[in-house]
């Protein structure tokens, strides 16, 4: 029981021209808010930048004051396209310089021969920030305020969330109830909007799908308050029998 | 040939708590992003953003100034939850009502007994909006002025983006290649730097991916110029062969 607990909140920002153009299909939106949802930090906004300074600086600057932590992925790499780093730099008005500590993590994957600039631009870091381990290929992300910056990558992203979680602190704990009916969600709308009025600290909302077999209705609560989620959900499942609709 | 033509450009916002919960993972920013981009028009930006009318206002009125076109998905179905309509006519500040086009369609569906006040709110369409048809459910999406209000269902969003898309005016095709090789980004990316101030009207980035058999790169390479993009195409080809970094 969390009652006396506020809830923790997060933004996503996915950075990258690839998510935009649809050739990279983003799988990292739904990886964090899962994970930090588990350890009871709530994602209450995302959005998704090309590779463009300005727009990272905008969207950075924009949502770290809104919400408690911001995790931001992809343009941490090698390359001339990787600019997060600057752009974070920027957005925090700080300096940014190679930093030692990445350059000896950095050394201890390349052998000085394949040492080069471009692989030696991973280990720029704002002034300030707390690097994020990488246990995958090393470069790492870091941390700067409340803004955590993670590659693109799914597999070294979800790699990071393991290594910093334990700098995040939950707060109250979003239980959830999901009631399956497989009538459309027209049927029980009015008695739903009844049921939200009776129970305000509960959040009830309605996801309708298309199978083979037709339409049905995923009814969804969640509450901070487990005794009025859990009398919400004895309702919502009095609802769907009660009206089977036609 | 489009050189005269300017890039035309979109933005998405992706509406529901149940995509920042990351319970429902989001197919549609990719599937829009695929069919606008095939009919050239760009995505460059996205918010998810959650079902609260603020947050709705506030994304919608900070897009459509900046984008050509704004896609909206979720929110306009039967129950209480579904808020997008009230948010859009509060946005653009005019008044929200039963559409009379959009009631016939719903009676086309629903026998009478069954067409109740829920089902009918979803004919509540904001003043000087036309609608956008919807072959699946019938229940219609709306365009007001360059905002596309859509399902969030994929099946019915999909079917809405074919039903608008004669409404949408593309401009300057912006044509990519994509060069696949087999070694770390890092060992390119300084021959990629230089290749990029040789072609400013190319935008090259490197996109690395891992997989059983070690890491390597995607170089994409995308212009409104297909002459130099068929020139940046064959010297991305070359550094790739000329250097295989080991």
């Amino acid at each position: 029981m969390n009652k006396n607990k506020t809830l923790v909140t997060a933004a996503v920002i996915l950075i990258g021209d690839e998510v935009l153009s649809g050739r990279t299909k983003d799988k990292n939106l739904g990886y964090i808010a899962e994970f930090l949802g588990e350890i009871d930090i709530h994602v209450l906004e995302a959005r998704v930048v090309p590779d463009q300074q300005s727009r990272i600086i905008e969207a950075v600057n924009a949502l770290r004051p809104l919400y408690d932590y911001v995790f931001t992925t992809g343009g941490i790499g090698p390359t001339h396209d990787d600019i997060t780093a600057d752009a974070i730099a920027a957005a925090f008005s700080v300096n940014i310089d190679y930093n030692d500590e990445a350059m000896a993590i950095l050394r201890t994957r390349y052998e000085e021969k394949d040492f080069n600039d471009a692989r030696k631009r991973m280990a720029r870091i704002p002034a300030g920030a707390s690097l994020i381990e990488n246990p995958v290929s090393q470069a790492p992300g870091f941390q700067i305020e409340n803004v955590f910056v993670m590659a693109g990558v799914p597999k070294i992203m979800q790699a990071m969330m393991g290594c910093l979680a334990h700098r995040l602190e939950g707060g109250a704990r979003m239980m959830s109830r999901t009631v399956r009916c497989d009538i459309g969600e027209g049927w029980i709308a009015a008695k739903l909007e009844v049921l939200q009025s009776e129970f305000p600290d509960v959040s009830l909302a309605s996801y309708p799908f298309f199978n083979k077999d037709g339409m049905g209705t995923n009814l969804v609560a969640r509450s901070t308050n487990e005794e009025s989620l859990n009398k919400a959900e004895a309702a919502l499942i009095a609802i769907v029998n009660g009206d089977s609709g036609k």
